[in-house]
């Protein structure tokens, strides 16, 4: 993605999603995208910004913490996890952020 | 950089940098890792994570509020950043985070 994502004055929250994937695909990237779309549709849900290298970063911008804890507990989101954990990542860390403040250069 | 950052025990702070970059280095990698270096001298400094496609994504993550107001206020840091909106970045933005939670798998 080549999108900043255009979030509310803050305070609202950041889940940061850093992860080392297996080299091969295996039904990862449709499931990605097939996840961005489900987290779109989702109340609270601000937008996504992702880049990988070796190393993947994808933040997650959300209005509350509330909506965080919702999307977590989406059964089809559930099963992604799942499938992520067995099957295309060597290791992941998340980290759920409260955004104080932020400013840009454009 | 492949490498995950180990962090403490939330909470700590996060600095979410996005940005958007022109095609040519014009030093800009030079100069980034020498900023990297000149952070990871300052006290309170615990990591940073980055990836780069057509988005740039770079997090820093740091012990206190006030370890990056200095790092922000650092002489070298500033020239750094001038540069890069005279320079390199189309557009960046920031944002500053206090991480509340976290959690791993590997």
């Amino acid at each position: 993605m080549s999108e900043f994502v255009t979030t509310p004055k803050p305070p609202y929250y950041a889940v940061i999603f850093t992860s080392l994937k297996i080299e091969e695909d295996k039904g990862y990237s449709k499931m990605a995208n097939k996840m961005i779309e489900l987290a779109s549709k989702h109340e609270g849900f601000l937008g996504v910004e992702s880049a990988r290298e070796e190393l993947g970063i994808t933040v997650s911008y959300w209005r509350d913490e509330e909506s965080i804890i919702k999307w977590k507990a989406n059964l089809a989101h559930i099963q992604a996890q799942k499938i992520g954990r067995e099957l295309w990542y060597k290791k992941y860390k998340i980290r759920i952020a409260k955004v104080q403040r932020d400013y840009e250069i454009f």
